[in-house]
């Protein structure tokens, strides 16, 4: 007997049928013993609708009001969940499984003030444990608490990830299960690399690297928050038959276990390949190297919603001037360096130089903090495929290298293969 | 300066176009220095869409399983005026009126446990009324409160009316107007009797009266809840342009007023003409005349779900049997034939006669009761036109006449015109 939260996203409760389907994962649990909490978010494309409504009301005629309240936006968009756990609750009932559904403001689930982007505070799951005590499962509405001034708050799109690990850590559950369109998270993207291989387990903290990377599968939020409370989650797909082989079986289930590190047994020295394409690099020539220049840099950047990713900064060869490289999304190209022009005068620097069409490859493995020569592996496979690296930075779990973009697919396959990550 | 409770129903608020135009019939009433309060419905059709979400959810298994819990299914349906609550919220804003949204458990507005047919216990409109002094409109989700399970109840169908008065009368609101789309009350169907007219005012007991014979303006609670309250209560059209001429006239804007009849000065003798199709005849010939067989006649109908209207007993002429009359819808002809045949036994009668195609039409007016002859100049104008009287029954402020159905257009335009109503 274990205690679970299951989460399901968007597209595995998109209608009916696919609800009832859920009921039947949920329903394979409970009969397995388990406590069971079920987080769910808003039928597929309702929060779109949702928020299209919002926010295609007229605009406001004086500029003191905003364009729309964002209280307002929470009350509106948060109905979406609240749908379909009403509907979940009736599904399972249906099946014979005793449950109801439970709004952000009944748990409660509290939040800061931040609407439409705000924070879980605190959330008081002793009467979810008493019941699912009893055998009720509780069906929650994802993505929504109730903040300071009593009314709902929402946590952001993708925010039912977050929902369901901070109700699994308040509920001390055994595990949080993810159900998604996808049955784990690979060694790369197998699009790119059809030898890519499903990991049985991936540490925390290199989720979050395969995550901000482009993973896509978690938001890096819910890893975080994971991290935070070692709360277990596994990632699945909710598409499998409940039925399927292996669906029920606890300890090793068909997906990926997102875990504390002293959890894996085998580690590997590298466990994945990540890459993040449409990056553009800008070099700054010749820039003063005194303290706070960097400050003067990127916190303007900053303030005009530009996300800068890599930096490199080397030594300066006389103590006195240096160059900064560093890379934001091509898009980004022609305000950041606007934004650069507009500072120049009191950051100094000599020159500007900027390519957009770079790709930035990853590797990522907590297994290289106690080897050596992992990076030296890496830039020798280029090499020997003629691949020209433009900059590179690492992290203690992560080598991550700059390269024009026509060469990312062989890139992601070269570093794959040479980690020796396409072999069981 | 005034307090008013502005409702609109689901045609009024189908889209964002028509969500706006109700934004500007609420500036109207705050420009011109209200008080104002909002009750919104649900978009038309999102509450079917949502009702037949919940119920196409597949049948329990079990027969103990019920087919659906009427507690999710207010979860569910009460999304749907969570939603245009905010919308309304922000086009509000978007024209510059200060607004919030509430939601009935926000408020709080208190209902009991019946789920999807709870009745509204006690709403505090303290912080609402410290708002609307400050300037704010309080835009309250219709249909729902919180049931003393803190989960959502709804008012069951048509519900967002009972909010409005029961706002009102929590608020101590001078009026409550009830946006819908038709503009007003009128002395008879238009459909039958063109030269109908819009009554300037209606008492609370003729509009229960119109209300219940099919006049569809106003839900029948509503006004009885009006009628306790002594809410005044405005019926007028929300497809009117919000600055059409006499729209923003407090006093005397186009509509009609549900009202106590003491703010009736002129009080005319017949108010208004009803009818109601379908009506089916049931005649029990000698029943026994003895100390409860109405209620072993009509205990069994009610709990079979069938709704007796009228019935009429005559004074039996040996003291010992006598006949029973009464109707019942059209459809439920068979159900009630058959509930009366299981019953024969206990209930002693010699024979049982029905007819269906029936019409009631009823004269209504609070004027009758201090004026003789009401009901006399009734039959003679329906004698005049050769139409049979098939039965008859009278209360203070209304005369029923039941008819064959044929004759129900022309026995409408017939009483319309012998009571004067088609007159200025």
């Amino acid at each position: 007997m274990a205690r679970i939260v299951m989460k399901f996203g968007g597209t595995s409760v998109a209608d009916l049928t696919r609800i009832h389907n859920v009921a039947r994962h949920v329903k394979r649990e409970v009969d397995a013993g388990h406590e069971v909490a079920v987080v769910v978010s808003a039928m597929a494309g309702k929060t779109n609708e949702l928020v299209a409504w919002a926010q295609g009301m007229p605009k406001a005629t004086g500029s003191s009001t905003p364009f729309y309240d964002a209280r307002e936006y929470d009350a509106i968009v948060a109905s979406g969940e609240q749908v379909t756990a009403g509907l979940l609750a009736i599904a399972l009932q249906s099946i014979g499984v005793d449950a109801r559904s439970w709004q952000g403001w009944q748990i409660p689930i509290r939040t800061d003030n931040a609407h439409g982007a705000a924070r879980i505070l605190d959330i008081d799951g002793s009467e979810l444990v008493r019941r699912m005590g009893l055998g009720q499962v509780a069906v929650v509405t994802g993505f929504q608490g109730i903040g300071p001034d009593n009314r709902i708050a929402t946590l952001g799109r993708g925010g039912s990830d977050t929902s369901a690990v901070a109700i699994a850590a308040a509920l001390k559950a055994d595990r949080c299960d993810i159900y998604t369109d996808v049955d784990g998270v690979y060694t790369t993207d197998p699009r790119i690399e059809p030898k890519a291989r499903r990991l049985a387990k991936i540490s925390f903290e290199e989720m979050l690297e395969m995550a901000s990377l482009g993973a896509k599968v978690l938001q890096v939020r819910s890893v975080e928050l994971a991290m935070v409370h070692k709360v277990r989650t596994f990632v699945r797909s909710s598409f499998e038959e409940p039925d399927a082989p292996g669906m029920g079986d606890f300890d090793n289930p068909p997906g990926t276990l997102i875990c504390d590190e002293d959890e894996i047994v085998e580690q590997q020295v590298v466990t994945g390949i990540a890459y993040a394409k449409d990056e553009a690099q800008i070099s700054l020539r010749r820039v003063d190297d005194r303290p706070g220049v960097a400050a003067g840099i990127f916190g303007p950047l900053a303030e005009a919603n530009i996300n800068v990713d890599m930096i490199v900064q080397n030594i300066s060869e006389d103590g006195s001037r240096t160059d900064m490289t560093f890379t934001v999304p091509s898009g980004d190209v022609d305000k950041a360096l606007a934004v650069l022009e507009k500072n120049r005068a009191t950051v100094g620097f000599d020159a500007v130089q900027s390519e957009a069409g770079m790709v930035k490859v990853s590797v990522i493995g907590i297994g290289m903090r106690s080897h050596a020569g992992v990076a030296a592996t890496a830039f020798k496979a280029l090499a020997e495929k003629g691949i020209n690296i433009r900059a590179i930075t690492t992290s203690e779990i992560k080598i991550s290298i700059l390269i024009d973009g026509p060469y990312a697919e062989l890139a992601v396959r070269t570093l794959h293969s040479v980690y020796g990550l396409d072999k069981q």
